[in-house]
């Protein structure tokens, strides 16, 4: 799935694939640091940049750890609370190996130094912000919007973590609740895995209807373009909440917790547990969607940054490694 | 080397090896998690139980977590500031990875604390004090002080870390000046690696003196004979720091800092950063060990718990084995 976003943000292709084949977590990560580590052992950088929460971030941080190599972490200081998901300890295991620390919002950067992490914090922004605000006006300026296969759908729905779509239970309340909304048509781009439960559930009523259209995952390039015209996101994933919010549109966030705890707090998230009878209330929310996205005008900080993140954290990083150079070991 | 602790202690024999032969940090890591993770899926335990700091501990520290198994750390909470030490790394993240945390030392307790670590954190005092208590008196009440080979000897000194032993500066300054150590005859039990520095930087004339007499390492039971005896102990050794506590002995510990803060805060641990000036003041500090023994006496608190602490722990793990049983998931 990742091919489509190499190709439409025209990035380079790896330099290397280390293959990891491995399916249990623990042996996947124990391949990954063997192998991240072999390479760093023979390459020598100078830095390891990692960016989230993945054990592939972990595996790499660990391997730049034992080898004595810098170790750069994107996307530090993310926090849900939430101890269920992986991804949890993931993100403060890297954060307390980390020499450099880019927090890309407000938020994290607080979580940072209210944890006394050691390594050096620094907030310059979210360079996904950067991408989006780059990637919009040349995919905008370029799309006449009454053409669009979209122009039917007010509301975006994507789901795909395990406690929404492995549980027949979850994900009928939470289908029969999106197929209650009247305010609106809704595009879900489907995951596989979504699909696959679905079809075994048999819930494929709840989809495909009058009210909600299934379609493939959709590129970066699509998804710029539906967020540009719906109204409202409904979503379990982390990035679409933060893509969501650059795009000033109301989010609904079906889960327990989120680490984007900015765009909560400024009032255009609403966090609504699946298992919960607040879920009752996602009709309602996604009528009033127009008008909590209103919000967006009163809000005068920007917690992401200004859109030029990017370039000033390879600056910080390069910098650091020539004053780095500079200090005889 | 940890053969004459099952022997002396009466330890029972592991039940596995694992056997790890690989050299380097990274791949010794991933070899640990492999290989822990594929005991913990076939065996099942309820419980992963990890002490300390070492790689060992980090890599079924991970295994756990990564196969969703309750995680247990004793000697939570260490801290010493430094993270030149691998070890530092080792106990934050495993700290960070745990269900049940047990501080062996109070300070170590509010570490945890202020670090906002989310597992719970039980401090029950260390079980290295029960050790202590229970073989010092086995060996002391059958030992005759005065047919001792110990008798001559008024300090004890060890070291054994890389950035004391490895440098010819730092190793040929430490040992000069003890040397110029007139209080007492220095027992140096050297570790292998520090005898083969030695040599190679021709400092022998340095040991085996009239002040200084090395002998092999010692055992657990020696240990307790020579600590009984002496006045004063010399290390860059983390656990002997705190056996010269529950000794009552003064100790002089030759780092740029300590992870026993308890001991250091209770004036009866002196620390000496072995590449200042301060190592001047060895030799009058070791003249007045046994006036600053006697700070011992004025000490109301124990910091590290009553003497009782290991059954505490164990009884604590199995109520939340139990506890946890009994929750449906």
């Amino acid at each position: 799935m990742s091919d489509i976003f190499f190709e439409e943000l025209s990035l380079p292709n790896p330099t290397i694939n280390l293959a990891i084949c491995t399916t249990s977590p623990y042996q996947q990560l124990a391949e990954i640091i063997e192998k991240t580590g072999q390479y760093i052992v023979d390459d020598k950088p100078d830095v390891v940049c990692v960016w989230g929460d993945t054990n592939s971030s972990l595996g790499a941080a660990i391997a730049a750890n034992k080898t004595h190599t810098m170790l750069c972490h994107i996307e530090a200081g993310c926090r849900s609370g939430d101890f269920r998901m992986a991804e949890e300890y993931n993100r403060i295991l890297i954060d307390n190996l980390s020499d450099l620390l880019f927090p890309v919002a407000q938020c994290d950067s607080l979580n940072l130094t209210n944890e006394k992490i050691h390594g050096r914090i620094t907030f310059l922004g979210d360079p996904l912000f950067d991408a989006f605000l780059y990637n919009r006006n040349r995919v905008l300026s370029n799309w006449i919007k009454t053409m669009s296969d979209f122009a039917d759908f007010s509301i975006l729905l994507t789901l795909h973590r395990a406690e929404n779509v492995d549980s027949p239970v979850i994900i009928k309340r939470i289908l029969k609740a999106i197929n209650s909304i009247r305010s609106g048509k809704v595009l879900f781009p489907i995951h596989p895995r979504t699909r696959k439960m679905i079809e075994e559930f048999g819930l494929a009523d709840l989809v495909d209807n009058e009210v909600v259209t299934t379609t493939e995952p959709l590129g970066y390039f699509e998804m710029l373009k539906i967020l540009d015209q719906c109204d409202a996101v409904i979503t379990d994933s982390g990035g679409l909440q933060k893509e969501a919010f650059f795009a000033q549109k109301t989010c609904i966030t079906l889960r327990k917790s989120t680490e984007h705890l900015d765009t909560i707090r400024l009032k255009v998230n609403i966090l609504i547990d699946p298992e919960s009878e607040s879920l009752d209330n996602l009709s309602e929310i996604c009528s009033n969607a127009k008008k909590i996205g209103d919000t967006f005008k009163y809000i005068s900080e920007m917690p992401y940054g200004d859109g030029h993140s990017s370039i000033q954290i390879v600056n910080a990083i390069l910098d650091e490694i020539s004053n780095n150079k500079t200090i005889i070991k």
